[in-house]
């Protein structure tokens, strides 16, 4: 007995501490939050006894939701209900945007900070965990440009060590403006999304790599030269930072990946994908060296007629030879997306000049609810 | 040019709104933070146009400090010179705890939010990213208790892959109370930790797996019953949670692990470690399961004399017996921890029975900073 009170004396301490240390609120009733209930209802709870105003903000409400404050300091709310899926939250504190303390579940991301909340269907979403034979997820550091040394995310397929003679095709699949190289894999949830896919016999088991996107940032940091201004403000900077990550991809990257795992190392068995920024990079790259690449995944992003004609001429010059090139050309967006129009603009510029490609238009926005979709709706096409 | 001027505006419309989705600040000036100088002093940046005070909070200031507010509401502080390390921190905005919106380099917790800034040091810390061999880190999912599934993040050390007939002993390493089965990755740096240690000769290569601590909480999630509820409150649950942990790392996480990589299975080549609760995890593992680990390493954790005589009298009452058993007894704590008089109260009682063992006292407290420190001591003594 008296050394349970004593151990947990010492947790209690500890916890303490760690609030202390890390200017918590004062130590007050043990919150959990977010609570999804079975109606699919979710109840959001943030401990601020000082605040007169908290809100909930994120993508399954509309509008930032006002939260009300109940005993002990402990403010509520209970939404929907929501629609089962993957959405990311935060709360506004007196006008200030947080994340959910009581939520380990996070968004990557250099420019905001958000929590995940996870909605589960009456049958097991295509991201759910399942009792399904699992991949893993491996962080890696390669040789980059400059010398510098970047970072992947990389996806393996279940029994992918169990047989050293066996090669996998690879998919490149990178992420929006502002996420890292992580966010595929914690809000994307690739590896659960492929694990169900390959379980179903519905995708060809396959290698995903997932690099970060903004090469320039993260070599102008290794360097200790200042990190690049503002993406928005010179387009000097931007056209640097597209050619840095392409560079990077195709002369470092792929190499990497080929020399350190068991790839089918050919353009038929090599796919690049992305979302947002990502998608525009996929376009560029690919387009750049069609001879890397022979599947093209593009979510929620687009190039425009002009940025095709004045640089990748020869798409829409030769559609004989860019059908019989590539496998797949997929571009796929939401009706609500703020790119919606410029993207079925691309989709027109296909099929104007003929060049074969699958499209999709789905409801929803810019969202990763929406990235999800795409990638379990294109990951069943490729290498098929 | 018109390509470009237009693909400058996707981007800014993008990133416009991430920021709108994500609740944060109207545009503002493009923020650059945590801006580390050549003189070791750090700036702190934050956006907040509308906050009446905000406070740096951390372990790399005694006290929370005062941020001056500039032009367009940016708030800004610069501290040090300070001394080479990774720090967590976080900003008090009118009372209210937030990350570092600018800094994607985060701290997993299950409690709190807090950002990490990362001072080298003139020559490279023994956690700084070098141009050496590295290993990977791969995040797994086994097969845990009560038919759950667990996650681990598991380090495999340079040229793993190379030589599956090559095997290796395996360190079984456990964070603090609220910290998730991330932590040691992403604050601890056990990865980079290692492969420096391991291309100076000075480390064994060893694989290294980083379970989940709160084991009851992670099946009661999955099992869809309540989260158990403040792990400080009853005595029960308190006891049921170390059980839980304690049979599902001996009798499911290390035999996934032996039969998944390329293990030396047996107790000579098998060690167990941790910080802080996972330290006190740590003793109870290994003193209630001698035929298991040889080695313990124990960071700034203690079991009481009481707990030590109560439910393991055989490790002082046959200290011949631990002492030919153990080929590792370390212990180690700041002379700032709020637990050193425990922990000191424990070597005492080692030392009285005649126990071998190795002790470590530092300067600091209860922090990742001398945690990462007592993981370099500790690696460079494990299976040599």
């Amino acid at each position: 007995m008296m050394s349970k009170a004593h151990s947990l004396l010492i947790l209690w301490m500890l916890i303490s501490l760690f609030q202390l240390v890390n200017a918590q609120p004062p130590r007050g009733p043990f919150v959990v939050s977010p609570k999804v209930h079975a109606d699919k209802t979710v109840t959001f709870i943030y401990l601020a006894p000082g605040a007169s105003e908290v809100l909930l903000s994120g993508q399954l409400v509309k509008d930032p939701v006002s939260m009300a404050k109940g005993d002990q300091g402990i403010w509520s709310v209970t939404v929907g209900p929501v629609e089962p899926d993957i959405y990311p939250y935060s709360f506004k504190v007196d006008g200030v945007t947080v994340m959910d303390p009581a939520n380990e579940d996070y968004f990557p991301n250099e420019r905001f900070k958000a929590s995940l909340v996870d909605i589960p269907g009456d049958e097991p979403l295509v991201h759910a965990l399942q009792e399904v034979p699992h991949g893993t997820i491996t962080y890696e550091y390669y040789p980059s440009v400059e010398e510098t040394t970047g970072s992947l995310v990389v996806y393996t397929p279940p029994g992918y060590d169990d047989d050293p003679d066996k090669k996998y095709p690879v998919f490149y699949l990178i992420s929006g403006t502002t996420d890292t190289e992580e966010t595929w894999f914690k809000v994307g949830k690739t590896n659960l999304i492929l694990d169900n896919l390959i379980a179903q016999g519905k995708a060809k088991p396959m290698i995903i790599v997932m690099p970060y996107g903004n090469t320039a940032a993260r070599v102008a940091e290794q360097k200790g030269t200042p990190k690049p201004d503002d993406p928005m403000r010179e387009s000097k900077e931007a056209a640097t930072r597209a050619q840095a990550f392409e560079d990077d991809l195709v002369n470092h990257v792929i190499p990497y990946i080929d020399n350190t795992y068991h790839t089918i190392n050919d353009r038929e068995s090599r796919a690049i994908g992305g979302f947002s920024r990502g998608g525009g990079q996929t376009l560029r790259t690919a387009f750049g060296h069609m001879d890397t690449f022979a599947w093209i995944c593009c979510y929620s992003a687009y190039l425009s007629p002009e940025d095709m004609e004045s640089n990748f001429p020869s798409i829409a010059g030769n559609p004989e030879e860019t059908n019989e090139a590539l496998q797949l050309l997929w571009v796929s967006v939401g009706d609500d997306d703020f790119l919606y129009e410029d993207t079925v603009e691309f989709i027109d510029y296909l099929k104007t000049h003929q060049i074969n490609h699958k499209s999709l238009i789905t409801d929803g926005g810019h969202t990763w609810m929406n990235t999800k979709k795409y990638l379990s709706e294109t990951a069943q096409l490729l290498f098929q």
